[in-house]
């Protein structure tokens, strides 16, 4: 077995979900996962905990959800009552297809998702972590070769997560002491207030509230945004392509946007409702293991030397105890790539030029 | 996908589980057994039931037993309470390799087992059925090619079962009614008291209380047991070939032991404790889609023209109520041909003679 899963297995049980003798463990196994799994088990085991696996297969849900009535039962009691006793759910990502759900109608799906509103939210109270093991699929869908692809998804996992999460305390308290911020680049220039707000030091563990593998990025949520700004780095949403966005705020709202690709699919995530058309996170990238686009925004959006914002629903670890942010039923992440010819400022500070941070070897004021 | 697949889990959902609307299933889902649990959750789905897919890996277990100090929490609540809440349990074995547990030691392998004492019992409190999707590994255990072994399976599974269950009655009938069974074929002549015992027709349905897929044999718990017997069908025992085993009955009790092959096993079982010299089991094999030997106890016992004796646990369902069968720390069934020269007997009236029962075409007085 390539050793760089055992690696992985201890990254995930031990510094992202922090697990410890006795602790309930639901492991969530995707088709392609079972080498992680396997790697996963040893480490629970060494550590004392107990484990359960269940299995997560696009195609056996969609069978199910095909096939039925769509008057799904809510939230049955044996999932829940299973989530309700569990410490930790570790999510192994790892689909063989990730086209699989192609063909069951949106309508039963939909259906589907909202039956499960309740285990949704029981999994997020537990000390959950989601991750992902590369898979040929996954590869496919980034372009690239399979043990390429198995480099890179490694480079972005297997950081010294100790040392990312100190440097990117540096831009926590920078944001948490702050009152704006500038974004300023080719066709960009915008400002938001970050005023009262905090940041998220996402450094892919529970303990710092961050629970993807990998992370690596701080963000925060921004209102009163004023100007424009260009996003290069091509997305999908829904199965929608969208390339080359330009957003104008005014007054903290959207008022004219444009996409070169997927201007439709623009317009229906801007028009879903009131929230839409404001910000709901500043993210900035700080994960320098990730050095490409590949079109999966777990990745995209923690690569070093990218900013993304997302307009629609704040997370409400950003706000003042109380405070409500940005409401919406939408989260949608854009990203701008700020390796060159860019700068971001906060309170007219510049905090990272061409992509090199203010306490980087080479920053230049 | 072989319609056949769609076929057995029709089979198992309906006939052999009798999933009704609302149901909590649990599917436990084998390494091998992708194809026939998405075939499981469309049957699931069009009966409005409800799913939950675990993961059962040899190779997931084995990481985790191995590397455990052996100190196991006794059946955590994650567990118990999703078993507590659930309907039906359906086992969809499909090993990839039946080898996989091997490196694990006996010593925390048993720590293990017991810790999970309560999971089984409230497994077994449910609607449970067992059932085996074909793999290569089962082929390879078997002999066989693998297009070769899923013809075996599937004709063992995919029988007109409702009237093998009324031809199965005759044989529980003569059991119920009668007072003593009499086998007679090369080296055997033996005589067991069946005197106020019931038999299960066992149909491979929960509604005949019968949890395996295939099933197809009539059983009953003798006493008394006196004669001579010679199981001519090879075994493995906890990883042992035995072959050609002679017992010896005196008053219900093993006097005299021989085997061809694994002597020394056979008697490790024999002198496991009081009750593993008596008969727990008598078993009546009635699926003729079983032709041949596979040395997988799940297809052999069941086959027409032959009758497994087993030595230890009687089971309490063919005893009258209140009443304890005998008690042992085993089961062993051992199997016997009875499809030339030889006759079975229940109060001299002989019931099948060559393998042909007496309600069949061709049978002779």
């Amino acid at each position: 077995m390539d050793q760089r899963i055992a690696e992985h297995a201890e990254v995930l049980v031990d510094w992202s979900a922090r697990v410890e003798e006795g602790d309930d463990v639901v492991v969530r196994v995707d088709e392609g996962a079972h080498d992680l799994a396997v790697a996963v088990a040893e480490k629970l085991g060494e550590r004392g905990a107990n484990y359960l696996a269940t299995y997560v297969s696009d195609e056996v849900e969609s069978a199910f959800v095909r096939s039925h009535d769509g008057d799904f039962d809510p939230n049955p009691d044996f999932e829940l009552s299973m989530l309700e006793n569990a410490d930790v759910v570790l999510s192994l990502r790892a689909k063989r297809n990730t086209a699989a759900k192609g063909a069951v109608p949106g309508e039963n799906r939909a259906a589907y998702k909202k039956s499960r509103t309740e285990i949704k939210a029981r999994t997020m109270d537990t000390d959950w972590v989601s991750t992902m093991h590369p898979t040929r699929a996954h590869a496919q869908n980034a372009g690239m070769g399979y043990g390429e692809y198995k480099d890179f998804v490694y480079d972005a996992i297997l950081r010294d997560w100790e040392s990312l999460a100190d440097e990117m305390a540096n831009m926590k308290d920078l944001i948490d002491e702050g009152s704006e911020v500038r974004l300023v680049k080719e066709e960009t220039d915008l400002t938001m207030s970050i005023e009262e707000r905090t940041a998220v030091n996402s450094a892919a563990s529970v303990a710092y509230d961050s629970h993807n593998l990998p992370s690596g990025e701080v963000f925060t949520a921004p209102e009163a945004t004023e100007g424009e700004v260009y996003f290069d780095v091509p997305m999908t949403h829904d199965g929608a392509r969208i390339r080359d966005v330009h957003l104008t705020f005014e007054e903290g709202e959207v008022v004219d946007w444009s996409a070169e690709v997927g201007e439709r699919a623009l317009e229906d995530i801007l028009t879903t409702d009131e929230g839409a058309k404001r910000l709901g996170e500043l993210g900035i990238g700080m994960n320098r293991g990730i050095d490409r686009f590949t079109d999966s925004i777990l990745f995209d959006e923690k690569m070093g030397d990218t900013v993304h914002l997302a307009v629609g629903r704040a997370y409400s670890s950003c706000l003042p105890e109380g405070q409500q942010g940005n409401q919406s039923a939408v989260h949608v992440d854009m990203i701008t790539d700020m390796s060159e010819d860019s700068r971001m400022e906060i309170d007219g500070e510049v905090v990272q030029r061409d992509g090199t941070f203010r306490w980087e070897e080479g920053f230049e004021e």
